[in-house]
């Protein structure tokens, strides 16, 4: 029926990624979005979620590694870990590799978004079926408001503050999080592109620093989001984003594609005009 | 006339970038290259050669500060300069904040090129006017066969291997380039995207380590390559890489937008698949 067909996500109707589709696999509106997930020539499969595209089979270890990695490594001892979105699996998948690591609660608030990938992206969701992750299907805000459980590392692996994910950009969020986390806390979360969402950087930097003793931002890139550079936020109650123990990552002997120790600390290295932009809200 | 046009550049035909056109401002077949200038929505001028973005004035800091001050702050005193291709001007704008540089020769094979950007992109270009560059219209393999002058750096900022541009990515022309710099010198070339083009990198990252004692390879973002990181590749007959002056740095007092002593450092740092790809060619 297409002969040449292509998804495109657009920033700003000044810039537009497209990538050539083969197959669609799954299309469906849920109650929260829009989910797709089409076969595109080069990249292997891909979930959009609103037309954005979420992951790619050929770049997904690069997001996931990095939003979990980083605070992983950095923490003493992580039993017990949150991830509050990151529907596709891949966020748990890096999760479970660290050994320390006796539970993995996952709250994602759309059952389309799991069972989609289930069948579709098992390279990120067959993880789902070890017993260490416990799925719940539930808003993640009201999640983390409500429940009296600790975690030693909170990741939100959100989509862009847009449709659901909009109130996991808020200060309350933040403060509830703070509450559910342990005495060496720490979270990570998405954190949006420092050239295209300045604005919204700014807001959840600030919002980090009113809630946290310690906050930073940083950085990766991959194939599949605009403008190359890519963020996660950083908050902790006491452990620094830089005390990372090389010997520690080596002794685990995690095999990553993208992440090591240095690359680690390369990543809270910031351009100048991100110096500019956010050293006010970074306290290290 | 068009009431919705594009520019897209494609990768494999399985990924394109494509940016809103106010305006055509420039189009012309050069002997070498078709030449477009456009007026972008939201990333200001953009210039293209063959249909691939070379650069827009929103983003183009990055590239030029990246080619330039990585090797001009590590040599101790660079003077004589020499670009090949950059006929935008803006590696020779860079080049020559440096106090002591004396004289940047630049080498461009395409006059249209820099009578288009001249008059269309004085952001790069209006630097074409200072009496210590000198321009002269000749292809660079020609020219550094030829000549009997000797840099400090020189710096190769090319278009992609394909067309006028091909002969700057072979052995014979990395092997002139030695004869050309002194014996504390240092090249730096566009190096391609560490995904994209693994082949090219290679051949490039081969090339430079057979001909000088030390070669390595650095990488940026910028908004207007494709899969977000992009590299350069560094070669040098005494200095490495990371003997970064962070005192010199600061004390030249040159601002910049995305370079600095951190960010160099952090340059070369490869995540684990690049190190995989290019550990055999880097010696440092």
């Amino acid at each position: 029926m297409f002969s040449d067909l292509w998804v495109e996500e657009k920033i700003s109707e000044c810039y537009g990624m497209r990538f050539k589709v083969e197959k669609v696999l799954f299309s469906k509106k849920s109650p929260f979005q829009t989910v797709d997930i089409v076969e595109t020539k080069g990249h292997g499969r891909m979930l959009l979620n609103d037309g954005l595209v979420m992951l790619s089979e050929r770049d997904e270890f690069i997001y996931h590694e990095m939003i979990t990695h980083v605070p992983l490594f950095l923490h003493p001892n992580p039993k017990k870990v949150l991830v509050i979105g990151g529907g596709d699996g891949g966020t748990a998948r890096e999760v479970i590799r660290h050994k320390s690591v006796q539970k993995c609660v996952m709250v994602e608030i759309d059952q389309v978004v799991v069972n989609a990938c289930r069948e579709f992206i098992p390279q990120t969701a067959s993880c789902l079926d070890d017993p260490k992750i416990i799925l719940i299907i539930e808003d993640g805000v009201k999640y983390v408001h409500e429940t009296k459980e600790k975690f030693d590392v909170i990741i939100v692996d959100s989509t862009d503050p847009i449709g659901p994910a909009q109130p996991l950009f808020g200060i309350e969020f933040y403060r509830d999080i703070f509450s559910c986390l342990t005495e060496d806390g720490i979270v990570v979360s998405q954190g949006e592109s420092p050239i295209y969402h300045v604005e919204m950087q700014n807001k959840l930097m600030s919002i980090i620093n009113q809630v946290f003793p310690i906050s930073s931002i940083y950085h990766f890139t991959n194939l599949t989001y605009p403008g190359g550079r890519w963020c996660f936020t950083y908050a902790a109650k006491t452990i620094k984003p830089n005390q990372i123990d090389f010997t520690k990552v080596l002794n685990q002997k995690i095999e990553c594609q993208y992440y090591n120790a240095e690359v680690h600390q390369a990543a809270f290295v910031l351009p100048e005009f991100m110096k500019k932009n956010l050293s006010p809200w970074i306290k290290v």
